[in-house]
């Protein structure tokens, strides 16, 4: 089957990261197809730049040819994911949604660690929109600078992420973390080593859950909050 | 002082029907500036909508001159109300803010009833997402054709109203009603005198909300959530 | 319009400092109505001095005459606010209520700052009693002597004001404050100044509550909760 | 041991029948001690009356010469329970919270039925405040004249009670049902035989959990909210 | 990879039918490992019969040998999930989460059809206990005879969950049912195809999960509420 | 009356030690019989443990002859205390919910410390599965050894419970603690006078609680969630 990695910014690093982490979690037989919403945001740092990523994401995604059999939304934010799943019919999956969903029976209660202090309510209200509020103990940072100015070394990430984890943990009781952030998705590995916390990295998740709902015939449901808008979609704006 | 009626969706009728509504409500002194998302879509009748709004709404208000003193974002949703308060430093509120903040303190539970069953589970979702669902005992709809297709006449609209408001009377026990969606605030009077109940009618509470801050200094607190975005707007995508 | 301005204890000094706070946030043409609820205790700091306030509250202000277009009850708390609404057929605004309904658009969470710690839980129930709870990360105090015992030098309130809302800050994340009692009003610029965070003041809240309630014909909702009381108030008890 | 059966208001039939109820459900031992809020309204059918009652409640038990070993505040509503809890030593019990602890242990969900339907949102309210909202299903009311007008008879009053006990087993699957107010009480058993549910009766619970506290050297906590007032307590307001 | 399906009741038939569509849901390469709880109940059917399930599941479960590569308990219940995650290293999903968590991302509000009346406070328990109370709208109930008696006509099973599907989406607004038994799951393609409503399969999800689990590495986090007993097992108890 | 203690573990010394404690609190009239759960492990310390305790505890207490007046299930856990109740017809009352029904009137918020950091996610799910949530700050822990280590000098352990008594006080603001165990009851006085904070020893409140069902009649509704189970007990599997 083929699984559209859509990374909703224009970064195509960060698409060719995702992308390489989705192959490595996929199941034999599976194609990952790198996607990278190239009128979107270099980022989706703030809520405008949520906005700035979701309506040519939809639109875009609205229209692809040939279909994918199902769309992983490569960000861990909202940016119309919403939108997508009304737009299309084979299933949506954003990263927060399927890293909480693995997440929830596998701990008593997790934490988020996202990429900067800024993107902590953002993400708490992703929390709760996303109906996983009850499991989620704490939403915490490190401190990255604007995707623009490029990372700092691993090692001092990893430190950092360190700390949060451990915050975390004592303050909050969590007994898992999930990365938020796709940016932080490469050092799941050094920090699950570090902690000792169960590490869990969104874009697996994603495609695992989307592999699955295809295998299961199973996708958004089309008779309610995901049903087709209203009007032809080419009514609501052109492209460009 | 200038308060400008930002209607998310293009279409111009709506516009002038909030901005005069918007001129019966406000305070001698004030001047209501009618302002139409001509890039948006015809309407905000779905999650892809929505997105479809919300960029072409924040760019276009990021970068208004001159700034007026407040902005009133004119339809019941969301469309990237918080884009829109990170974007500008000038207050601003949206309709379904302004009127659940109104309504909290003068009943004991309201209902709100928005113009079209697929709009339920997108309000519910925004009474949430703006921290009000301790007071909302139910979200109900009445039935209008899409946007496009023009109104029905004023009196099925209202029969189809009054049935709405008094079966969340009987079933959910309301005392006051909020009328979810620019199309209906037209009936607001009529309603109100067919069924006794009161009825909140959000374009005359966001604007009164808008005069308030204003005059108090007050307006979205830009040390959190709603900080300007960490890259220069333009950065985030061009016009167009 | 008239706005009274209604002290539930029976402090004159308070009443005074409020209707002061009043003028200056009111629209022209609203005239400022100080009332003192002389049969009250001098100050409400607990919640058996809540009901003794609220009865002579409660039966003055019904009887009123000649009536306020609105009333403010210009205290942090409840003391019979919901009487209050029963007994009067013209809107009544509550500090506690108006400050929350400003604060929730204009932050992600908002937290009190009280006048004394024995009033944090007393707070926290009249933060979820008016229905605002989701929003409010916490509540925490100063410790102000007993009002009979006069306030400390300004800026040591202000002092510890800053103390409670960095506080505030660094433990809840909250991006905005609400200052929790009368005495503590006058010190809301000094701490902005001092904390760069945006301080809400209840008194002036309310007043533009009441006031954008009686232009747009609205008030509490009497056909449920606020509705008269069975029967005539003056079977429930004489005055004096 | 003495247990003080305070009526929050003036009927004293309606405390002769609590007492009477009370004496039935105390232990060997327990002397009850039936007490009438003599300076309060003739009923609590109200906010007002609510706060009406409150006041000289908290003050004439304040003053109580000799203590009883407890109070039992033997109306179904709050009308300064925590106020009495402030400002006595002795354990004091409210009706609705004594017949929520019991009942919580004893079924999945429980629902109040109380005596108009204007009391619905003051007993919502009540819930809540007492912390209970987490088992209770519904809160519904049969509609008794206003307690000056006496009582119908007692199979018209059983019926409709009956009735409301049925709807609240169809429509919230309760399967326990507390009698929320002091004019119901004495048909509890008669509606246990007619529906087949289990119905709690409020003043024999907050006796009985009076006496339990008393035995077991136990009180409201007097280091947080029910600490004594700031002030002695005949510097809030004398009596009369 | 193995995974065990496990069933926690003691009917041979119902892990040869769980099996059965274990099978239809797994990927390629996965082999199925049916074993059942013979010193269970015939069936779990009330929480007396769940505790009867649990306690040789655990027991049986924690000396398996070899161990399966993850553990599918195959029951709409608890039955001690969190004391197989305890006693195990491999993966442990049950059905509820299993199928929970797919349906959150799929809809808007989601319902649960179980088998009998009585089993619905059992699983509002189940779902508030696993996490997804937020977005679980209903649990309703088709009425089974007991196992042991034997299954009605699939024509009539299939009826009356019909039935249950279109008052839960009427009355509650549901765009997605899960079905809350294993004795139901043979019903789920002609349900979907009478009502046009999604309806999810928990076995089929449960395996998915697994699957997806062993592939990533993940397993319930071992260091918080899942760690192993303090005492070695065979101190717990023996077997028999 | 007769009150059954039944100790939901092996352990004859906390059976022992339970019984005193029941006496100490029981009612005169009151005979307290122990009963030790033989076939259960010798403490409940873990998920796995209680469902180790739950079969052997609901079978045995099912057949009991002669029946006593009421049960009391002495541990601070769940271990099948709905089966419990499901399977007798006479009054059944666990520790944690006696416990926290007697709390909720007497504070604002409650903490409870358990025995060991484990057991604080078991301790969070048995406050929220028991419906006592809205009260409960905090969950903290002391860390005792397992219970076949045997306990460290009291003074030790009092030291412990004070600095968490302590902690809870000042990060929580709780007003009350309970005592999550049977093996910290001893040290309730030693506590209380220590800290000066009410301490709720729960062995005392289920007996109270349990005299008090009796004497009035009540108990565990039998028409929903604790009806007897539909098969007879027996076919749920034999004893042994």
């Amino acid at each position: 089957m083929n699984v559209l990695i859509a990374n909703p910014n224009s970064t195509e690093a960060i698409t060719a990261a995702c992308a390489a982490q989705a192959r490595a979690a996929a199941s034999p037989g599976t194609e990952i197809v790198p996607w990278t919403n190239r009128e979107g945001p270099p980022a989706v740092d703030s809520l405008y730049s949520d906005y700035m990523a979701g309506r040519p994401l939809a639109m875009r995604l609205a229209v692809l040819d040939p279909r994918p059999d199902a769309v992983v939304l490569a960000g861990f934010g909202n940016y119309g994911t919403g939108a997508v799943k009304e737009a299309l019919d084979v299933p949506v999956v954003g990263l927060p949604e399927a890293a909480m969903a693995f997440a929830t029976p596998l701990c008593h209660r997790f934490a988020i660690v996202t990429t900067s202090p800024r993107m902590i309510p953002y993400t708490e209200d992703v929390v709760q929109a996303f109906g996983f509020a009850a499991r989620c103990a704490a939403v915490r940072a490190i401190d990255l600078p604007p995707i623009t100015a490029g990372d700092p070394p691993a090692d001092e990430i990893v430190a950092s992420l360190v700390a949060e984890v451990r915050a975390a943990r004592a303050s909050s009781g969590v007994d898992l973390v999930i990365l938020g952030g796709a940016r932080l998705a490469p050092h799941a590995a050094a920090l699950r080593r570090r902690t000792g916390v169960p590490i869990v990295e969104p874009v697996a998740c994603a495609v695992a859950m989307a592999e699955a709902l295809v295998r299961l015939g199973l996708g958004q449901s089309k008779i309610g909050k995901f049903a087709p808008p209203p009007l032809p979609l080419g009514e609501y704006g052109g492209i460009g």
